[in-house]
């Protein structure tokens, strides 16, 4: 069968299978990264590959911007699942025309990263390839024993999302038409701040699940529904949307935030009464704002997005790296 | 500058200048696996990069086989450093004409080196490519604090080296030339047996200093030479080489060994008067061969080889990824 037929979420389910079944205490895929035990305690350890021309492209992407975010969207991962950055390998695969001091920037970009987030990159592996290819492994700690997975979302919490969605997915599309790039667009397609310091404030208040918005907001809270068995309603108007005003036509906030993807935000869901004192203490300690946006309902009431108080299917199928 | 002017090893020290500094406790690059600490002890980790038509050709390599591989020598790595591979994420990187059979397969394979050795693929990451490029980042447990660097030979050690040197160059050569492969030779190159059982038994003798043979014997005992500031001789007489009956006119056991790579043998020195008693507790427990093929020297005594009772400089540069 073809890979564009199974597509990425199909295709890892189907892989998934043939890994076995992991021991008591520990989650290997289905989640931002996999949790296992170790003799002290638990460790997250998650890997992204970044491949030139499906991830990223130099037309207007630096290698100290490649670099970054190479290192900045695994840090994500683990922040995702509660966790704090610390120790990551790099293996680069290097084309034709990529000489030395690139490759020193790309350096530069991931020790910056790894500096503003208490982790460190310890080394790697480097190969000839037709394409610059860069993945990263990376290991983590939770807090304690408490990883915050995608699976414990329950009816009644509140569904919260940091900073602003659609930004990244803004940038690119106007870096892609050659089209000017307001500063923030560009920096948040190039420059995603992995939400680690937010993570360190907000688990104390035990969200229930977690996600970092990668594929786009209706997805990422779609895998959070599909892992946890619970449907979700969600406000439009509080979602955290991008400016309007500047943007080309046919660039909508909504569309951007729900289907984008890229964001790197984080989404979780906490018992409602903890959620007010959650977000004022994460924006109070990191500058970040936390914005409550929905509800999470039984399953069977579906995935609700509600417009100027008319309800509809929350739309938003996300991105699909297999599919063209 | 030129990668290829710069080369895999000087390129991996220019790079890895700008990690910064490990704290106390930490190796991160110049051996074959990162020593990190963690709450519950050290952990070792290490990555490998496969790329298509670098590391693999299709034309003669199964994806079992490749999986196998891939898997196989990260375990190699962890096993060169005393440790257990435990857990590992694998990133796909997947060219048109690569189907789910395909991958089904590989993953396979991976699951079969895996069980032989009690460790498991955990997940990881898939996206489009050029190229098909398989990167692995792999976990290891020592046994408990110690681990064996390559720095820590020391003159008087024997030199010692599991199993066989040169098969796999050998099948290697044969295969691309496309001509008649001995089964042995065969397996050699595409299932390497990373010496996990071997170093179980190992590791209670207390080596010194320890490499897997992935460069070439020669340069994978220089870099213990280079890292412990030692000198070493070997006697080729007693290198465990492949047959030369049946290998076609060209390819010679001895330069195959020295040069060829890809082995994934242990290389290891330790107190000569523990040589002997250990060689045989590893054979008698795992079945292979420990074979005692020189000493470590004073570093100014330089890296010699004896052939026939003539010393003459151990030849054999290695092999460089970066330069074609």
């Amino acid at each position: 069968m073809k890979l564009s037929e199974v597509g990425e979420f199909g295709l890892i389910d189907r892989l998934g299978a043939l890994l076995g079944e992991p021991p008591e205490g520990e989650t290997w895929i289905g989640d931002d990264a996999a949790v296992l035990r170790a003799p002290g305690g638990t460790i997250l350890f998650t890997a992204d590959l970044l491949v030139e021309g499906v991830h990223f492209d130099l037309a207007w992407t630096s290698p100290q911007d490649l670099g970054y975010k190479a290192v900045a969207v695994n840090c994500s991962d683990v922040a995702a699942m509660g966790g704090t950055p610390r120790r990551a390998l790099v293996s680069l695969g290097v084309r034709q025309g990529i000489e030395l001091a690139f490759l020193e920037d790309l350096y530069a970009g991931m020790r910056e990263c790894s500096d503003a987030f208490g982790m460190a990159v310890v080394g790697g592996d480097v190969s000839r390839c037709d394409q610059l290819v860069v993945s990263v492994a990376l290991l983590g700690n939770p807090a304690g024993r408490r990883v915050i997975e995608r699976r414990g979302a329950r009816p009644g919490d509140a569904i919260c999302v940091t900073g602003t969605l659609g930004g990244a997915a803004a940038g690119l599309r106007l870096l892609k038409a050659g089209q000017p790039v307001p500063p923030a667009l560009r920096a948040a397609h190039l420059r995603p701040v992995p939400r680690v310091r937010e993570v360190e404030v907000l688990r104390r208040f035990l969200p229930n699940a977690m996600i970092d918005v990668s594929d786009g907001f209706a997805a990422d809270l779609g895998h959070i529904c599909d892992a946890s068995g619970v449907g979700a309603t969600v406000d439009a108007g509080r979602l955290p949307l991008i400016d309007a005003a500047g943007l080309p036509a046919g660039l909508d906030p909504l569309e951007l935030a729900l289907g984008g993807g890229e964001d790197y935000e984080l989404c979780f869901t906490i018992v409602a009464e903890r959620a007010e004192k959650a977000a004022s203490e994460v924006e109070a300690r990191t500058g970040t704002r936390v914005h409550l946006v929905g509800e999470v309902t039984e399953e069977a009431a579906g995935r609700v997005l509600v417009v100027d108080g008319v309800a509809q299917p929350l739309p938003g199928a996300g991105w699909d790296h297999l599919r063209p």
